[in-house]
């Protein structure tokens, strides 16, 4: 699509994440079946439910645009998740795939805390109250998300040394 | 390759920002080109100095490992280079290149914050103090870099919003 003003932009961008979250669906039950730390594993489970009910809140954004809420493949989230798939074929000791699945999943996190970030920015220059407080939302706990899986690195980090 | 250990990992995550950090010097010279906004121009054009600085520290940083600086293709920057490569496509007005531009530099520069403190979290722990002290300056720059993106995009959100 043709982007000719910032609203396009927004619009573009929300398919995008859309997308990205629906992919991410299909990953972290793969991943949360792979995590040998049981606290790892409640991770992915967790965050697995909060993407669903983030995927219903960006839905919802789409009310602001006055369009449909369809997805447009994200083709960075697909790199993402392919480069999740190999690591984790590449890994063979349970310890070094717990540690390096949380090395993917937090670059994961970080696509989305910066696209997050972009539409929250954009919501607010175009006035989209509604949007702007549902994409806050799934921003902190994106947020939140990173920050409990660098927290739960230092014990798996330790335990992939040997 | 196969992980066996945390050290291996590290070397296959060096390996992926050594790449990604190369695809980067050849889209931003295209991006510095087709901004609008001569302080994003410059943005960029800095960056660009300041990603081939880190190219080195980079390749320093595989003194560590005791094995030999060479890149492995990073599929998410990849996708990353190829979504911002669409954008710039579809975006019409200079005004919303520039805001969209901004979009994707911070997907980047978000990218690069989680590998580069993935890799530092396993620099620590693996005792490679010289690689941290490498990779930490990295980090800084990244970091550094997504907070100017954020105080430029307030004025080229607003021409953007017409």
């Amino acid at each position: 699509m043709s982007l000719e003003n910032l609203a396009d932009a927004f619009y573009d961008e929300l398919r995008d994440v859309l997308s990205a979250e629906r992919q991410l669906t299909k990953a972290l039950p793969k991943m949360a079946k792979k995590a040998s730390s049981p606290q790892l594993r409640e991770a992915f489970e967790k965050h697995l439910e909060e993407t669903k009910h983030q995927i219903e809140r960006v839905e919802q954004a789409f009310e602001d645009t006055g369009k449909a809420a369809r997805s447009q493949k994200c083709e960075a989230m697909a790199g993402l998740v392919e480069e999740t798939e190999e690591m984790i074929k590449e890994a063979d000791a349970s310890e070094v795939l717990d540690a390096v699945m949380i090395a993917c999943a937090q670059k994961v996190e970080h696509y989305e805390i910066a696209t997050y970030g972009t539409l929250c920015t954009w919501a607010k220059c175009l006035g989209y109250d509604k949007a702007l407080e549902l994409l806050k939302q799934n921003l902190s706990e994106e947020e939140a998300t990173d920050k409990k899986l660098t927290k739960l690195s230092t014990k798996i980090n330790q335990a992939a040394l040997a």
